[in-house]
């Protein structure tokens, strides 16, 4: 019923991409070298951190970026002319991407990735890499709160039916596995990226079979490994003993791997489902909640006690629920002029947070030796080998007189080569990996940095170098412009 | 990198869909005929209703539904046995779905989308169905609320980099479309859905240019219609004199349309702005304000009088910001038993207003012949026709000592035929169709009902047949089920 199938990703994003790509392109500017720094510049659910995750969907869409017919056949009715038509036909993505890692611990204001492309390139590509680490950041970033409530126990990701549209569900538990749950309910995600996959019997198995009695068997028949969902009529007074009488008449053909509750009030009930398990000799038998969890409920029913040993999380992980959005930007910090030379590049903006950080960057973690914790991320300009210096002198971005001298210190580059001149030079890892990088690097921060209610700021600093580039370039853009300017 | 291919949405569910379908097949109760109700309970952000939306998606999801081949291998590998399997392998949608247009106004417990299919079936579909209907819907609802402040103003959708992944900014647009957006940015909707598309240049165009009066006439250069953006670095004294002094000197060349301001005090800017426009001699010249707009800010706005002309809403629309999630759930209310016979049944609940809905029922909107607005929703069994009645009995479903007499009254059947048997026997709507077909609908609501805060109620009633079936059926399960039950 369409005119057109959607059979490339190269319109997927806002049209003044499009029209900005045409002045460039009509300016004969458009194979200027440009460099973009992609940031967020607060973290969200007022986290002390956030986990990057994305880059390997950004790898997938980069290395297939293309217009297709029926997208230029769209464009040409849409009024744009021949010859930029004709030239659309041949873009490609042939710039350089560096990165941080998925599972990379980020905060504000450092540059998640840095792209170095001719403009028209680097243009195109704005808003499909925006969407996609906005998303999957926040995700893996929510994921993990929940993750550091739970500590050794399981969370499952239950929450497709709540995702916004198919790609979140599938990409969103990705990213929730990344932050650190045990495993997802979508058997396609499953299926992709080789995810653990759960899951048991809905209500409405027990309605079909009127009974808990003659479902719980019906299930058990075909099914090895038992959780019982025992909420549908009564938690305590039927579904409990009968998901026991079942396993008792059972015993020795099925695993009683647990009972879920997923009504009423998780921390009584799971408490007296606790006492009916172990009278009857389940002590291994496992204790499965949900319910519209997230971090707050999870921490209180603890907190009371709660007899729960692994929890199935939906709608508060897989939207991000109470901040569904992250506000990562792309942001223009060098481009080529007419004499071929870099040339640094800066938004200027009445808050002092907004103003963009010019120049072609690296960020680097710098790790106390003696702690083995981390002192904070610095910022430099390119050239810049703060593996070579004894001493660096750390301080605030915005309030320049916080700081500290550090010694005695080891400095990770968080910026892999990922794409060069086009062509892919990294190997993702699998999500395992990915997840057990997010861990490891989790290790190097301080807990105050880690508290899920008000935790510590963690230093993202420049060097000196850098912040003096920036305020020249300040001063530069107010003579610059025509008009006056605002700083 | 991946073993498998992403090439069928049938795996695309909770794997518990997958284990029940295996008893159910197992038993041998899985052709069954059975009744699934799709329908929320709540409507979101306090809205004093919704806007259905989702159904082609739904059409296209349950018409190509199949396990692929490598579906079934990686089931294969998850350990199901082969007989299960190469039953799988066979499996369609065959059933009948009755559901509202995209565009209806719903509200809750009415069910949305009626299922009716082989057990299998309707078990497998159901996270699948779920994750569109409780996003479009979300959406749409969300954007009518929005379009509903901006009056007859135009707004525009600009969210997809704060989308939640590729699938919802496509969607999500079309959604916001039906609720009463009047474009988007996002291209690949425009190609898809035939969308009005729009949008000019951002800030790293004007950077790009180092200042911008060369921007803007450089973007002029090429694009006839030119809406400037004229806050890169002070809208009142560079942006919008840059913009009317580039406008003048291109006289007769290009169409000034417009300016758009993206920061600072739209209200100030914008009367500002507009008083510089006007001076210059430019009345018609628009101006596009954007910035985390959602209907308070608008309305906001409106109230101090802001000079605005046209809206680009991001975020908060395409995210659902304050309330990202809607609780569709999905039902069982009649199944077949092993004499041929439809059986009803409940879901029980200590909730009053969890506890279902038996057996198969229709939705109808009871038109008052004089006022030409609806009196309320009126769900009956199916064999009711509430046409043929001179008078109904309405009466709350919970507080049954509210209600009202009806009489002289149109009765529409909220329904329509979409699939029988598997086969497609409805026609979709244009979007813009859909678009119209919602803002009719709303017309026949009374004005306390689309209040933006706190509005009434709407009335949605059950029958005396369908009320006195559901009593019934909440005294069988209490005798029926093994165990004492609470009600």
């Amino acid at each position: 019923m369409y005119k057109y199938m959607d059979d490339s990703f190269a319109l997927h994003t806002d049209l003044y991409q499009i029209n900005m790509a045409e002045s460039y392109w009509e300016d004969n500017i458009h194979t200027k070298n440009a460099v973009f720094d992609l940031y967020f510049r607060k973290l969200p659910f007022g986290n002390g951190f956030a986990i990057f995750a994305g880059l390997e969907r950004i790898i997938d869409y980069l290395q297939t970026f293309h217009f297709s017919e029926s997208d230029l056949e769209y464009l040409r009715e849409l009024g744009y002319k021949k010859d930029y038509i004709e030239f659309l036909r041949s873009v490609r993505f042939t710039g350089n991407v560096r990165a941080m890692k998925e599972g990379e611990i980020v905060f504000g204001n450092e540059p998640i990735l840095r792209i170095e492309a001719p403009l028209i390139e680097a243009q195109l590509i704005e808003t499909g890499l925006l969407n996609i680490v906005n998303y999957h950041t926040l995700i893996a970033t929510k994921a993990s709160r929940m993750k550091q409530v739970a500590g050794d126990q399981p969370i499952s990701e239950f929450g497709t039916r709540r995702a916004h549209e198919f790609d979140a569900a599938l990409w969103g538990t990705r990213a929730a596995y990344i932050g650190g749950f045990s495993g997802t309910s979508n058997v396609r995600a499953g299926k992709r990226f080789g995810l653990p996959v759960s899951g048991t019997h809905s209500h409405s198995f027990v309605q079909a079979y009127r009974d808990e009695y003659t479902a719980f068997h019906k299930y058990a028949k075909r099914h090895k490994n038992c959780v019982f969902l025992v909420d549908t009529y009564d938690t305590l007074k039927s579904g409990v003993p009968t998901a026991i009488e079942v396993a008792k008449e059972l015993a020795g053909t099925i695993h009683f791997e647990g009972i879920r509750i997923d009504s009423g009030d998780l921390a009584f009930l799971s408490k007296e489902a606790r006492k009916l398990l172990d009278q009857a000799g389940f002590l291994d038998t496992k204790i499965f909640a949900s319910n519209d969890l997230d971090e707050y409920t999870m921490m209180n029913l603890k907190a009371q006690g709660a007899k729960i040993d692994a929890w199935g999380v939906g709608t508060k992980a897989i939207t991000a629920f109470d901040q569904p959005a992250l506000g990562a930007v792309y942001k223009l910090v060098s481009i080529e002029n007419e004499n071929g030379q870099m040339i640094d590049t800066i938004k200027i903006s009445a808050s002092p947070e907004k103003v963009t950080t010019p120049g072609l960057k690296n960020v680097y973690r710098i790790i106390n030796n003696h702690t083995k914790k981390s002192e904070g991320d610095y910022i430099t300009l390119s050239f810049e080998q703060p593996e070579k210096e004894v001493g660096l002198h750390m301080f605030h971005p915005v309030y320049t007189y916080i700081g500290k001298f550090v010694t005695n210190f080891t400095v990770k580059d968080l910026h892999e080569d990922i794409i060069d001149h086009g062509a892919l030079v990294y190997k993702s890892p699998s999500v395992q990996e990915i997840q057990s990088y997010a861990q490891q690097q989790l290790n190097l921060l301080w807990e105050e940095y880690k508290r899920s209610l008000h935790p510590a700021e963690y230093p993202v600093n420049l060097s000196q170098a850098c912040w003096d580039n920036k305020m020249k370039n300040i001063e530069e853009a107010k003579k610059h412009n025509r008009k006056s300017v605002l700083v």
